[in-house]
């Protein structure tokens, strides 16, 4: 441990060191960051990033009385690691250890969960508003990206907090660049205020102004004065009624602390929201990330003296490989697929589609809303959208999906990864109710393929038909099934029987099929790939309903409302009434870790499958051992 | 029928007509307009403020091989009369007559049906794309309210638009007033763009210019030098990528017009994405109208020589009042309570409460994301945020209740105001949905209260969680049940036998207790009002099934994953098999109708309970006929 960072139990230490010390303590930081996250994986470039800024936030306002809330979050290892949870870092995202986001439970210091983007001015501004109607002395900073900042809701709340009073900071960390490479006008403005003259005037006045400190309100105008007037007119952030000032340099402790500790007085004064632009580099401090900072975005456990290196056996293809090979394939043969990702290119599996076919490819910017209903449009005269969304995104765009999409009955696939539980990004981001929220809607279809195989079958059903078909698969590999080269899909809502057996028929919704195979080995039980959650097969369900004494359903998603519902319905109106057992995910908030032994955990592996059977239909299994296999 | 007006068949009747004719003939319109919705009610203001707008439109594009795209949709009406409808308007939003809204199935000229506000710029700009990517030779126009530009996902549209080549305009339609009463800074920054010296220089700059009509190119280029360079510096929509033109007069033809022309041949000649600021008037040409567009925003049927007058009866109590009175009640007793509404002061029931409590109410403008999330901002700090939002509504802030409020299980009541059928404005309003799409959420209480008593009670309840719970109601009056003055809850979980049958059990889940109550006279059935969809109370459900032979649920929501599914879903995980019957709004979208006829239409008033328990059960319910009523 080095010897300033090892002092730093919390933000009280560090507001007692002199503003020398903050420099070393920054490089300290950063390399620890580094040597941690080597160890561990997790996010990186994000976090190299902010580590001044950090240092530079703890250091001027007085948390965690003063709150900072972290948009997106997976920018806070400086502040986990400044904030009492240097020690835990080894046990990051990992089954019961610390999370890759801020959480409220985990320290007073996480005033707010974040995972999702753009949240955080809206709370910062609750914050802000609830300490002017508690008349608590306190201020509340929002640090929120580039990227988080094109998404609808960080403009609700900028138009809201813009007219709003209270103390509160927004602090644009701009690296130009989210996850994927940044899109939009938003994006071009920024960089716009930043490029040639603007920035170097900007600047060097910052830092002439900051040299002679001048006392607080005459340092304010003369800011005022050249952000307005003499180098650009008026920024949009004043358009909104915030007071800009920026941009600076955020690897800058010289700059930062000083003009931090100016916005502090300036919001203690009353001056109304206060807008920072911080300018970062992603990956910042460590070459190899500076240089490629999408692959050190996320990186697994890696050498830093090294770097990343390429995997020595040959990965198993996922989920999103599939997706991705699929719509190539489908986009060459059909000229009316158009691909449309909200941000989420690589995460989406669409590098070689935007390669390929650039004129169909439409990267929105992470606005789930305005993919949905632009893609709705896009339908409307006749092309065939395919939006590639993360389930736990879809949650942003659901008016979107039922408002413009199911009402209007477009025909359009929506490719829905990471559905079911998504491991190490833990409960933020698990796609869990996907098949409740997409069920209930008119008009919608939903399959969940069982593997890589049916995966590319069941999109290339999805997009033959003439009505929004939603297709769920989860994140990473499958069962290792191989995938056809063809576009023959698989009959629409139509699922099949994967092994007879006796007494007990289970109902697999996805990938699960293949642990429910394996218990219903143990169990003698019969096993139906249903494939569709809607329309559901009811007559095959109906055929095991006859044939069995008990039904199991098991689906990665939640048990309220899920596919073990659906067919709870379906044999309720077909006024059959034997046992069913629904399996799936439980109804709490699933942590990160592990994602086979979360499912463990809940008890959705094979033995977990087999073990909830026999304690429910004890009697049933025990009484008839049937073993035939359907080839 | 006035001269002109009935020449006009279709907009290309109207594109014969000469410049001088357009004058008399929006005169014509805007008469028959009135007289249209006095009788028939409907949204008057905001089409007495497009009449203009929409004859320029229809006559300098070519509709409807060029798309408009109108936001929000209550102000197509003068665009429904001048598109083959003008003689159906007499039906307007009844049973089987055309749309309060676009609709695609409803005319060709209806090119994407809208009705949430704010995705009219991410529809017009997939079809714009959409025709670039056919090679085909249209524009695409959006015409967009200042309120609905609040929403985030007209920005993340904006972004998105501003840098993607295409032929698209928007028109925002800037009238300065939503549905509420404006807010927000954009609001405050239109009204500078319009205010004063600007405004008139742009506004003699503009019929200088268009009167001397020279060459497009340097119209232009003069355009431009104005807007740009000699007027203001760059507007907001410039900062977006757009050219932006105006503010011009929106109900002056003469401007209109040749503004429009204009603007078509920029977008003809590749000129990219424009953006037309055009001010008009709610209820512009019907003083009374222009003096309150608020109570003129949408008129039930009235003399339009007289204007509204007030009822002569004494209306019945609607939920919405009780809310409010309930809102100010606890308020007072309560000084954490903090009141919440994304821009539905009047519709929420929230005028008194802003009145007497200003500041602790917050309209956050059309911004459902951001008021979901600055409300759990609110909560973080200890204050108990009630957010009064519409069942349809809350769609827009759905990962928002997920991610920000249930996953960190905050204290909040969201009020879901039109849960169920809504009536005239259809199926894009209906809050079929959330029954579904809440009970699916971990953390997430759900309460449906039978009548205005316990809507009130249940609030109160739900007041008193350390957790998120929402309370669902529908529009409108209920069973006239008198409210109790204390803010004493009922117990939470829990429902109640409200009468003792035999054989079949009917558990009632909110409002239609009432009509379930009468069908179990005739069936003699027992009824339980069960008050909760989650937590349900589960001890009154298996007494119930222990002691009746069949199970019959009743909501209005979605019978896919609703309540109904709940009471499947606990039947079986207890082990009960007993027959169900799951009664509720079937799994199409219904359109609009007087609420009533509707529910009877899905067989959810009295007799349609009735029938469908005989139909179900007959056996059951022949054999034991028991009368027995609890107190």
């Amino acid at each position: 441990m080095s010897s300033l960072l090892s002092t730093i139990e919390s933000p009280a230490d560090l507001r007692l060191l002199t503003r020398a010390q903050l420099h070393p303590l920054a490089d300290e930081l950063r390399s620890y960051l580094l040597e941690s996250v080597a160890r561990t994986g997790g996010h990186l470039s994000s976090n190299l990033g902010t580590v001044e800024l950090t240092v530079a936030l703890h250091y001027v306002f007085n948390t965690p009385d003063d709150r900072l809330v972290w948009d997106v979050g997976h920018q806070t290892y400086p502040h986990k690691i400044l904030t009492g949870r240097r020690d835990q870092m080894h046990t990051l995202r990992q089954l019961d250890g610390i999370s890759g986001f801020p959480r409220r439970s985990e320290s007073e210091y996480d005033t707010f969960g974040t995972a999702h983007s753009s949240t955080s001015i809206s709370a910062a501004l609750g914050m802000a508003q609830a300490a002017r109607i508690k008349g608590e002395d306190r201020n509340a900073v929002a640090i929120i990206g580039d990227g988080a900042m094109t998404a609808g809701m960080a403009f609700e709340a900028l138009n809201n907090a813009g007219v709003a009073e209270g103390r509160l900071l927004v602090v644009l960390n701009d690296n130009d660049m989210s996850i994927s490479p940044p899109v939009g006008a938003l994006n071009r403005y920024l960089a716009q205020l930043m490029s040639g003259q603007f920035y170097a005037a900007a600047k060097n006045v910052g830092k002439q102004v900051l040299k002679n400190a001048p006392p607080l309100f005459e340092l304010a105008k003369r800011l005022e004065e050249h952000a307005k007037g003499m180098v650009v007119p008026a920024t949009l952030f004043e358009k909104f009624g915030f007071n800009y000032i920026g941009p600076i340099d955020g690897h800058d402790l010289e700059s930062l602390i000083p003009t931090l500790e100016n916005i502090r007085q300036l919001l203690e004064a009353g001056s109304g929201p206060q807008f920072l632009h911080v300018v970062t580099r992603k990956g910042q401090g460590y070459k190899l990330a500076e240089a490629d900072p999408i692959a050190y975005h996320g990186p697994g456990k890696f050498d830093p003296a090294v770097g990343l290196k390429p995997p020595t056996s040959t990965p198993k293809t996922t989920f999103t490989q599939v997706f991705g090979q699929w719509l190539c394939d489908m986009a060459a043969a059909d000229p009316k697929l158009v691909g449309i990702t909200p941000a989420m290119r690589e995460g989406s599996g669409m590098v070689e589609f935007e390669r390929r076919f650039p004129d169909r490819y439409f990267d929105v910017g992470i606005a789930e809303q305005h993919a949905v209903t632009f893609a709705a449009g896009l339908a409307c005269e006749g092309l065939k959208p395919v939006v590639a969304i993360y389930s736990t995104f879809l949650q942003r765009g659901y008016d979107q999906l039922i408002h413009d999409v199911a009402l209007q009955n477009l025909p359009m696939v929506f490719a829905l990864d990471r559905a079911g539980l998504v491991g190490a990004d833990g409960a933020t981001h698990a796609g869990a109710y996907d098949i409740a929220f997409v069920r209930c809607i008119p008009n919608m279809a939903l399959a969940c393929p069982a593997d890589e195989a049916e995966c590319r079958q069941l999109l290339s059903t999805a997009h033959e038909q003439n009505h929004p078909v939603a297709v769920r698969y989860p994140r990473g590999a499958g069962a290792g099934v191989a995938v056809p080269a063809t576009l023959e899909g698989l009959p629409y809502g139509k699922g099949e029987i994967r092994r007879q057996g006796r007494s007990v028929a289970i109902l697999a919704f996805g990938t699960l099929l293949y642990p429910a195979l394996k218990a219903a080995e143990k169990l003698g039980a019969s096993v139906a790939n249903m494939r569709w959650v809607k329309p559901l097969d009811v007559e095959l369900l109906l055929e095991l309903a006859r044939t069995h004494q008990a039904i199991v359903t098991v689906e990665e998603g939640c048990v309220q409302g899920g596919a073990g519902g659906a067919v709870l319905e379906a044999l309720q109106a077909e006024g059959f009434t034997l046992p069913v057992l629904t399996l799936g995910l439980p109804d709490v908030f699933i942590e990160h870790g592990d994602p086979a032994k979360l499912l463990s955990m809940v008890g959705l592996d094979a033995e977990g499958i087999e073990r909830s059977v026999r304690e429910r239909f004890s009697a049933i299994v025990d009484a008839s051992p049937g073993l035939k296999v359907v080839a």
